[in-house]
């Protein structure tokens, strides 16, 4: 058996590096257009994609999924995604603070404040293409379209009904090319269709992102199943970028709500590219409550503490392959802050590291300039004592005491620059503070897609 | 005599031209290597360079400057200056306020404080090619070593001589290179000589950065000549990059420290490249004291506020000749900021814009996409309200009442964005804080500077 385990194993290994080539090949082909829209050839695969594509995602009693083209921006693509959640969901979210964020994200933080029983169903509705952001009184009518004819057709209340849109700012979003579609989405309503849904969100991105985890509760199997989307224009503040999670725990929105709102702090608030906030980003983490296991109603017992863990770990994948799909990333990059004098600090040197140019170009020209590394801790505000500060890259031992450490040689520090993953660690030698972050390389692909987005 | 001051003109004209031209080729030359020393090409010279040239700066009695190679760490270059100042000259200094600042900024920070009469004379030496930053006790070794020789050969007390160095970080400065050069600096200097020394300073500037000013003090001229370095690492707290300025006004240090302090906040730091802070931002106000106009005495009379007022002009043509050096540029960018709450949020809402990768990048490719301007102001943590936001790319509004204008084509923004100075105004319609700051575009010639400065 384990013998023909490991045949198994290689074939398989097989097929997915031929299924990757294929795939990078579909993606230099240039799309056709169709007439009167746009459209946009495909990025190629990012070099830190998770090798092997989509996982396969465990189905989620109670969720159903369906994708459908509606031309909102660009033409042959699926760019609308419906999500129906059966009755008895509970629902718990989190949101940009930005002070321009776009009108579906502040309809979503509207209706969750409503409480509406979760036994009434709900539904999730998201196009690419178009963020419906800065469209002043036209965006909320926008949304109210989507969301109602979502809500008369699934016959669920409108304010069950939480909408995204991602995609570019400022112009209107041509609801009726969505509301058209509403019936198409409908019938297509399937269990398994949840790459389906991660693929027709994706915009700049690359690859199409999932996780699941699977926690044994009191008298049965708890499972989480979450997709994302995210490449560019991420910074997250409170959330981030377009994430949706669910759930057959049977759990009430105000523990799933607790549960989350401490989970991102170090998932979806500890990554960046290039320390630009969305207008848009959220985050809907829905529970069903169609698993056999007990419900969860202590946050401190074993099984709230396993669902907590395993929901990070969702969370901290889906966050880390949206760093890996980061515009034009060629360096996966870990940034270890320990010594702080409280979290605060370590979150304030760990990202001034993260965004700093001066510091993503060194490591996108593989160059151990940690100097680099020092003016950025320098400038983040946080306390810190020059004498104090060590730096390491991996395992090499860079830098102490103020100065560079006698055991360090530069070739050391030049071979590790070319691994793929890096991890760079700095202890302030301060207190017990300590935050890791996760961040790209900042290279000429970035300025590529961005010095043209809108063409 | 009309006609022959034309005529004057055309043909200064033309011989600038030709300087230029000459000093194209020149820099586009490969420099020969040393033996054992690193030549770096020189960058093409900025096409926002300012035309013409560096400019005549008035001689300011009782400075005289000299500059040498020392071969820090590149050849055929002068990377030493020395500035003498007279018996009887106040200084003023700001400085970089990052926490792992280098040990020349503590040495001149802590130098000002002794308050050390100023009949004693002054000094400031400068080396490019090493920023002697994060280089534990030898750090200072150097500092102690390079200003006590100094002292010594020009006889005046080693807390009055103020020394800057600026290039790589971490690496020990070969300050024997430095002293042993003193007497020669000694023996070369000379009234006439700040081009000399502008030019010493610079690291991956393209151009020497002068300014000047003259106004009509009480009973004489009184003259202001300054000169800067800085092109990358921009992004100043406090000051910025290294700065040196000289009056031949008769005014004592306090005062003159008032006036500087005063005058830092909208011109150095109303200034960012790439939002990083240096290590090493230093500036340095010298005044001889030698006009023969009268000593100002009292901050609000008309010639305490003429002068303050023509150095704040020529503070903010250095600052922003910094800009147009910014490394990569191709775009000199005004941020204008009105209508804020006050002006800590309207700095905060220009510099988020200012420092934005998406929104330089789009300036790069001179994209009118104002809907990243809506981010980057939503993200800066200043109070804003969407729907009373207004944007302005030059004379065109864009947007207003949270949207597009009616008025704002998008033809008009792209031929707009293809001008070599632009200004962004933005207006957040909640109160009169206002703020206007500096920046250019990121390009890719940025990151071809920044992925390899150390080879």
């Amino acid at each position: 058996m384990a013998k023909a385990d490991k045949d198994w194993k290689a074939e398989a290994k097989e097929l997915r590096a031929k299924l990757k080539k294929l795939r990078g090949k579909l993606a230099a082909e240039p799309a056709k257009a169709e007439e009167g829209k746009k459209v946009k050839a495909p990025n190629p695969v990012s070099p830190l994609a998770p090798k092997g594509g989509f996982p396969a995602l465990p189905v989620i009693a109670g969720v159903e999924f369906a994708a459908v083209e509606a031309g909102v921006r660009y033409a042959n693509r699926k760019d609308v995604m419906l999500v129906r959640l059966a009755p008895g969901t509970a629902i718990a979210g989190a949101f940009t603070r930005s002070s321009t964020r776009a009108a579906c994200v502040l309809d979503c933080q509207a209706k969750l404040k409503e409480k509406v029983p979760a036994e009434a169903g709900a539904a999730i509705v998201v196009n690419s293409g178009n963020a419906n952001a800065f469209t002043g009184a036209l965006g909320q009518e926008a949304v109210d379209r989507v969301t109602g004819g979502v809500a008369e057709a699934l016959g669920v209340p409108a304010s069950r009904v939480f909408s995204s849109s991602t995609g570019v700012i400022g112009e209107p979003l041509p609801c009726d090319r969505i509301t058209a579609r509403i019936g198409d989405l409908q019938g297509a309503l399937d269990a398994g269709g949840i790459e389906m849904a991660a693929r027709a969100i994706m915009t700049t991105d690359t690859f199409p992102k999932g996780a699941s985890a699977e926690i044994d509760g009191e008298g049965g199997k708890i499972r989480i199943a979450g997709i994302a989307k995210g490449s560019g224009m991420i910074a997250p503040d409170m959330a981030t970028m377009l994430v949706y999670l669910f759930t057959d725990a049977k759990i009430a929105a105000p523990a799933l709500q607790k549960i989350l709102s401490r989970t991102v702090d170090e998932t979806f608030n500890a990554i960046t590219v290039d320390s630009d906030t969305s207008t848009s980003d959220a985050l809907i983490l829905a529970a069903t409550g169609q698993s056999a296991a007990a419900a969860i109603t202590d946050l401190r017992s074993p099984t709230a503490k396993a669902f907590e863990a395993a929901l990070k770990d969702v969370m901290l994948d889906l966050a880390q392959q949206v760093i890996r799909d980061g515009e034009g990333a060629t360096k996966f990059v870990e940034i270890r802050v320990t010594g702080a004098k409280d979290a605060a600090d370590a979150h304030r040197v760990a990202m001034a590291i993260a965004n700093s140019p001066l510091v993503k170009t060194a490591i996108a020209g593989q160059d151990p300039n940690w100097g680099r590394i020092v003016a950025a801790v320098g400038k983040s505000g946080a306390e810190a004592d020059r004498d104090r500060l060590s730096i390491r890259f991996g395992e090499f031992l860079v830098a102490e005491k103020g100065w560079r450490s006698p055991n360090y040689s530069e070739a050391d520090g030049a071979a590790y620059m070319k691994q793929e993953d890096l991890v760079i660690a700095v202890d302030l030698g301060l207190g017990k503070g300590k935050r890791t972050v996760w961040t790209c390389d900042l290279t000429h692909r970035y300025i590529d897609i961005n010095a043209d987005y809108r063409s």
